[in-house]
């Protein structure tokens, strides 16, 4: 079995990308996570290129506690429907804008997934990083009450924030 | 307020749709949750039309132990967005074939929110419907053994099955 | 109520953005408006992230004698929707070019409005700021001679406006 | 000049057609006009065929008290644009689904107008026919009490009704 | 290990479907390898809902000198790319017209792979399926003779055929 | 009448721009002309802001002997359709990537032409610049010797050459 | 060389289509020309299954006095391409909706030629095949003063005409 | 007939490119073939420009002992098709993001061919270069155990990779 990848004690969330190059979008839902106090790991794993270690990975987290699958890819983005595959887990996925097509392909091969393995998708690029986060912090809110609190000030403090234009 | 809507007893998912034309499709959310013994309610609230009533729901839904919000809509498909700007429950899209340009407007209009405020979006048509029922089965069975079985069989049950060519 | 946000005093037009960011394409709204001596008044309120402003902003509008409202957002954009849904007055909406797509996804999530609440839709980004800004003065030139002649000039200049070819 | 056109005396709205394959959507156009009171006149002129008639159409509108033009048409859609250039009354567009493309085609040769002659655009096929009307309404009811009223009417009616599911 | 799928003695093509539905379209694919004399194999397996069973029959298939895999799947259509990640042999993906968007999901989820694991796409529906025959006849022709013979017969045929108009 | 735009005696091609913007892509269209020596007229008029100005050149070209009118917009691009119904002569349409969406908006503007009025579109941008100009050529060879004579050499010069690979 | 077309005697516009399916389509062609008194043949000839007959009937058109080329095809649309590469003759290109896309592949695979081969191309199904033949003879009436007069009675006939609405 | 084409003795892959402009992306699938030890030969060939080079070309290959043809194009891209109807080789068609539209008609120009002749599409740019490049390695490798073990040993180490975050 291909371990590959990095764990970390206590993670509730596992963030997959299927490239390197997804991190500087992913890093925002990483930095989310840490904003609200959610532990977590993160890991670059192919779908296409690594499919033993996807496996290994998935059959893993269950067991380990992780609660959550984030998925990031780009193009054509199976990682997300693999995944949802192979664990009963709720799987989030973010579409990258890619090569070319302004992410349209990922956004596609990640929403339009056939009945039977459900996807959340959320939005091309950062926006979906973040807030796939903060999803993912919404079903934790559900059984645990520090998260709920921290999400509801989150949430007080975004919606009390004033935009000041320049003039 | 207007309160013109129906409640369920022990409702731990609330359906949301914008047009009862949503009905033949988000009906299979409603077998979907059934089949997993997953106590649900179903209403029809227009974002544009009604959004007292969506107000009014949100605050409701929240204190009588609803824990996910499923939400269907069709053309700018905006209900499931002015929902989670509304709760912080985590809420699910099921974008509607409409009028017109196949749904690719209703996917967008639910997918690409921008950061702050979380929609997990899921297929076009009754793909998505069913799939975001089994979402929140999933997201259930995190903290509800019963549930956690009952979604292990389904899924069980699924992968046995083979699908035979009439040749 | 927040009432977060900046009023002018005889506006009678006013232009809500849904983030700081559309600022330098709305400021073209502005500029359009100042030019045909139109009083408005500008702010940043999000559908998602300030829905409470929202609603306040609106119903403030038209007791204070706002006659237009003019919506700026990207991604899936509901502001020009869920603002359409609390005031009686005239809604126009000017699709962003924001993350992704070039601005299809907020055109889709503005123009294709279900029957029931309408919203007048304008060209994605700066053209369409400009535009909203021209449409208004139509509108209010309807029931005023001076804009209405203001307006018949800038017309009128802009027919007769010749570019010149640099050979 | 080309006058074969048909008027309605005391019409404040008229509503312009490509093509006679556009009337039954746009006759929710009329229909919508007539439950809220608005007197108005209906012709099919096209941009392209019959250029005199929109020219002879366009002028003698605002001579003759139309306050707001609504135009439809379908594929590669100019009228809505070419009377906006001959009229400085507000121009409203109705992006019709035509013969290929579930009128992706119309709504981009509308909404993407360029700066300098706005054009208001409304959801293709007849969700945007009736919102065209009642927008036209929502303008005509700043300066009119009675329309005003009725208008408020309408969307009280409408926020109040309440749709049920067959089960 | 699943391995509830048929085989067929001698196959040099296995044919793989997502869904029983692709069947109408696909057994296009059959017949034209009937055609031109191709021995192959035919069955529904679905990446998402039996992922045990797509490992077991791409290990399988290499050993049993199978030697192209044609793939369909529609929507979010990850059967062709998970395949190729588990077996070197050359993959044909057929995207398949499924619930909506007209099968420009499946073309671009199955075209746009990241670079590392090759899948060949031809057209959406039965022109693709046709092609994806074709084109493993053309491959399976480069080393072998009689095959060579048959596809260079069925191109003059189909080159020397005059098609009539009505009048 | 407002007949604000250069005339070249002798023209044979006109070529119009809704916007001097256009001109950079446009300025080929004028190379191209002028490399197989078709002399022409180039202008900058704008269907929606020079409406009258349209009309008067389209009168003027016929009887001044321009023979072909090439037309370039943007966005909504209703010029070369605007032209097409005020005159008989062939009209060219050049769509032009404006604001946003990489020009498709313009080739659907251009392209989706009704039936009754014909107009003959090229690529987005330069290459349909370049293209249209050829097409003149092309229609004016059918009666000029001397154009037919420097359009075959044209295409065999073009035939003959070999581009080279940097290694 | 293969020469399984027909020819008309004296025809000036050859019409080619890619499959007889595209008959019912482009019969509006012929009709068209008919109406009109141009001479013209039709005739079946895919670029990809009879490469050689195309190359056959482009050499012959030329010297047989044929003077302009309308190809229709669909799908990833071939013909007007190749046969524009062959001939010096101005190709006119129809945009067929074949078996998905609503026609949008083959308008892209005509409209969207790279520089130095130039294609006219005209709206997808039956509006462009009757507008080609318009377009048609607007070319030959520049050097035709009977089809010149029979174009300029179609197109006054054509304007002059009055469309009813049914109420 | 036209030659000016380089051949490499003993080459079992012909690239083909459009224009000198794909090689920097088309490269890659040149060092991709270097990468696995297969002997190759590359050539700007256009399909539109030199339509008897093409011809030659493909009449050559088959004699001189090639066995795949990989050609690029950019825009209605229709090298690919256009070669596949000259030749029974396999043709594998790698789509450029040429001028506009980030390479969708280039994808649909080849991907969407209609049945009879086939053509294997890749991901648009140089993911599909290089993805063409690994198929054709993928069907040597079928009759080269030489080219399977190499092929094998690639796709192990690229399934072994780790790709480390910065963090």
């Amino acid at each position: 079995m291909d371990q590959n990848y990095t764990t970390v004690e206590g993670a509730v969330v596992g963030v997959l990308m299927g490239s390197a190059s997804d991190w500087p979008t992913m890093s925002k839902t990483s930095e989310t996570l840490d904003k609200l106090g959610i532990a977590h790991e993160c890991n670059v794993i192919s779908a296409h290129r690594n499919p033993e270690r996807v496996t290994a990975y998935c059959r893993d987290t269950e067991q380990r506690g992780v609660k959550v699958l984030i998925c990031a890819a780009g193009g054509a983005a199976h990682l997300a429907g693999v995944v949802a595959a192979l664990t009963p887990l709720p799987v989030l996925a973010c579409p990258m804008k890619a090569w070319s097509l302004e992410g349209l392909d990922s956004l596609l091969s990640m929403a339009q997934m056939p009945k039977g393995i459900p996807v959340a998708t959320f939005a091309i690029g950062s926006a979906g990083a973040i807030n796939a986060a903060l999803f993912a912090v919404s079903m934790l809110a559900l059984n645990d009450d520090a998260v709920k609190a921290r999400y509801a000030k989150f949430r007080e403090d975004q919606s009390a924030e004033v935009q000041q234009l320049p003039r």
